[in-house]
């Protein structure tokens, strides 16, 4: 069984190679009734797209989305939205010397080992290109949520072992987009970008942190026991290419205290009942909890770099040295930033679908 | 859409509350021609079960499996196996007292919130005894990969903040089952044991971290991108309770290094070509590599601690303090070991079957 | 992947085999909320045992239905609900002949072929009595729909060639039970019941056409393009044995009509906009129409027959003659009934949970 | 749960509207090392296409496919394989007569009811025009079954009335394309065609009956107990628009008939056990035996008509009479043959891939 649908009450099905003729996504499940237009999704498409500034590859696309179908008149129809991005910058050749060359730290090896054979461009289906699907998925997805009163938003909290401070989720909204690395704290964000130009100056790369924050989700979203809401979303975050390592909450934090520190107690406010921390990361028992969910991602340092690596030659079956100068990003979480917020999203929706929170037909009865 | 069933080729369906008629699973897809029985199921659940030693509840269950389908002469016949284990020593009444009153960390509050009804009883379905069917289930998928030379061990690394040494495989399947507290490391185990102590006599609990090592797996298991082999094992993972984190390989520390201390280099190792180090614990891309696939899970302390917790009267809508008496693990970890065995266990074997290295059908032919 | 698991938003996983130990059903789905005793499933049960009648094979089951999980003091919890039904007359050994030697119209060849293994006892897991699971879980489904107005009924419209007058649904409900073959024409019904008579002194068998209909579905459930009502209806009932047609509305009737005389013309009826007519049986375009679901399934005459008939002996490669005189019925159709209603109520329910007229979580909020 | 994606181990997500920018589909699971060009998708979309022949509409559209994603240097590379059509010859505004009144037959008012919206042009997403995405797909299957030594055909049977008499399998191959109705028998497609320039005449339409023919499908192919080969068959077929009944081999006929009559005795051949006759039509207990898989459907006639109908102006709310002009065909079947091949073809490659037959990951291998 093939993997490439995610989803089950809101469901996307992604395509497309970094090189080939175009990427994409098929959307089932949107209600019907809901505005959309080519300009919701382009913008999560601007903030995901290469070339933004000098923290990622130089590689020059506008990502112009086109919607294909599923709506009608500005209004989604509730039948699929197939939506494209052609590939207008590729640039296949430059590619030629890793076709028999696996670039360690990537999946052009398993891929051969698997398929037999790879599109070896760019990484092909393994490129991250491949997240435009995901990212134009989840903008429908995030515009759905907002109306049901729900916020997604995603921030670097480290990079290359630089911790950003404590920052409200006002702060997050306002600040993250006004540096390249998508740090809310702008004292950390100075000294990450200086750790991505020593990095990239080194021919090397850097790995961080990126947490997600929802608010507004309803008590009681998830499905026991195999799709508890963080299943669901530990297997979303997780399938993100470089993503090493999902956790909830206080997450591997919370292995070293005692059950006393890291139960959150319950309390009635304003006539309902809550808990009066949030240690569990807006989240016990695979259902949400009506406090925020909050989780956060290891991604590993992108692992192209210029610097000499040992590889293989596949075809001569003999060991060789390998230095990577394609188009790359020197660290990849600010990028991922769109995308984990992207992925987050389509889960929360497809839950709240699936509980009868966001009705599965039409927004306009 | 309901979630009490996992995986694609390999599927499992659990059901069953702490406190009910029974606990149990059905697997479909079991490939025909296994030899099974009742012993094969019996062991991991003789490692699950509650009254085992002083680090688990004093409840007394001998969790015996009856297999009731699937199995002619000793035999699997590719037909669904639906196994259960009879609640024995329920005491429903002894939890009268949380009828009313949720307990903290626990998700008997939330599953009132989205259900509108709860079985209290013991926690009912979101109860630890729910993981009976996963165990289950996974021994027969533990047989199944056995026979195809992939081997899936589980041990607690850390316990109450006491770390274990390193421990080679062979040392963890040896010394693993010697210690109540499932370490490999004799000298740590000592010391977590202390900490178990510690805590049970201040009415509180510990919390820890487990790893899961799985060798023999073959290059290219997983199915990109939504299903690669470690979004799955997040999910499986994740799904587990007290599960708050999930890393693969050197997850979360990576974040903190370079590129080029992360990559793993290829070389050439008996005519075949393998990555020389294992810092992405086996899975690249979301596909295996053919080294060991490396994971860990942290679990955070048991919620169930006689200490007073704030809690709510649901009924009076007033806040009450509580004292959780029933009998409870003081820590989940070296319990956890034979659960996440079992799920880790499930998802290869769905995934093996999946890209054709077992055969969907029958291993008779 | 296995085929075992059936629906979506309210999911069924049956699992037995006809001489194995009992055989059950996991009903994943359900709604929290909803009043439920064995009661409520023996009935559906009863209509579907062997032994009612001269119509049915003599084996003497009681085949009462055990609930052991998901409810919880009389009502359903939204947790999956495990029943099993004990297989107390089953003579094993009354199959030996038929070890080697595959029944023709019956499956035995095939699971031999594809699996390389079976269960000979009786059909093994190809036997009808399979189906106790289906009609189970359909009595769960009927149960919830009658909630919302929604009623599900079959009746025997054709035996042995014995065709049965028009009669009313109301007519249909009244006297459907009142003979044996499930022919809600009493005239029709005597004769039917001479055929089977004729039939079994012969030593052979009749086949006929089963008849089902729902009132009360609302417009619009359905979700095209693959999961069209009617598209799941064909699945849900030719994946019961001895299926082998179905139609909806006119069916094959209406290939030989104009376009003029099988639209059904839409009028204004009290206000709402309905077809005029219902060639169409309730479902267009893969939606319901609002109008009755009429659709009918065309059941072969029983497989096992006492005449003589010839096969081949497996072991020994040789042509064979064989007679089955185990315990079989001389005619399907009228216990086809119930299990008829049973795939039609789960598909109806499901889709309706799925449209969100049956709310997913609870009825009791 | 939406409705646009049908099969398991090949999995097809097909999306746009009749009136729309494209319509196209994404097939996921198509192993990799096929060789697989335009060409190979474009001979049977032209067989599909509008504008053929006398007996299909006159909405001119090449139909040409381009294939975006998952072919490498002409061979597939185990990814989705994304394709579509663009639409020219679109021409919205003759549809703006229907935006209020529902056309008899059709969908249009169910998904108005459904949706709250609709795109009505043309019918949208309920249009013909949404099969060029399953004969793309089917196309796939097809070269790939064909690989495998597996071939479907089909024809059409019956058309207004006139029956073709009995032609043999390669009779259907010959001469199935030789005329405009797609019946193999000369004569019969004489009569056939009259019946349609009559119809045409009259401004009405006819129905007729198409036959689906597999030949190779090796023993043992389908997944009970709900995925059973002719539950799969029926939900595929059925899912196309017009079809209104479903039959395997004797189909409906069998309901007359004695067990002793049906029942097709075992034999040896060739050292293999075959049954003697295929009154089953190659599929018994839902598992395919080896024998051709044969089955019938039965196709409306178009809902289209140009004859005065009764129907109901939504805005309005009141009763008015409608005469459809627009381009339409005068029969189904004779289109519906390439896409009945195209779902059969899904099926059977869907289930040879799940029972191991087709490799799940490489031809290469």
């Amino acid at each position: 069984m093939p993997g490439n649908t995610f989803g089950h009450s809101l469901r996307i099905t992604t395509w497309g190679e970094s090189h080939g003729t175009a990427v994409g996504v098929v959307v089932d499940g949107v209600p019907a009734g809901l505005k959309l237009s080519e300009e919701d999704i382009q913008k999560d498409l601007d903030r995901r797209r290469p070339g933004q500034s000098e923290v990622s590859t130089p590689r020059s696309e506008t990502d112009t989305v086109e919607i294909l179908s599923g709506v009608f008149e500005g209004m989604t129809t509730g039948c699929p939205v197939s939506m494209l991005v052609w590939n207008r910058n590729a640039n296949p050749n430059a590619y030629d010397y890793i076709r028999d060359i696996p670039r360690p730290g990537h999946a052009d090896l398993f891929y051969q080992e698997k398929y037999g054979i790879r599109d070896h461009r760019g990484g092909g289906r393994s490129s991250g290109r491949e997240t435009i699907g995901r990212v134009a998925a989840g903008a429908i997805a995030k515009k759905l949520l907002s109306l049901h009163g729900v916020e997604v938003l995603a921030h670097v909290i480290e990079l290359g072992g630089v911790k950003a401070g404590s920052v409200t989720f006002t702060g997050i909204r306002e600040n993250v987009e006004k540096t390249p690395v998508r740090c809310a704290d702008p004292q950390a964000a100075e000294k990450m970008l200086e750790q991505v130009r020593l990095a990239r100056n080194e021919g090397d790369s850097i790995g961080g942190i990126v947490e997600i924050i929802v608010t507004g989700v309803p008590a009681g979203i998830g499905e026991p026991v195999f799709s508890k809401l963080d299943a669901d979303i530990a297997a979303a975050l997780m399938s993100i290419g470089a993503v090493k390592g999902v956790e909830i909450g206080l997450g591997f934090e919370c292995t070293r205290m005692k059950g006393s520190q890291m139960n959150d107690a319950f309390v009635i406010d304003d006539a309902s009942i809550i808990p009066d921390t949030n240690n569990a990361g807006g989240i016990i028992g695979g259902l949400s909890t009506g406090l925020p969910v909050i989780c956060r991602i290891a991604v590993k340092p992108t692992p192209s770099i210029s610097k000499s690596q040992r590889s293989v030659n596949m075809a001569q079956m003999s060991e060789v040295d390998i230095e990577i100068h394609g188009r790359h990003d020197p660290t990849i979480p600010p990028r991922m930033v769109p995308v984990a917020e992207a992925m987050m999203a389509l889960v929360i929706a497809d839950h709240m679908i699936r509980s009868g929170w966001i009705g599965p037909e039409s927004l306009m009865k």
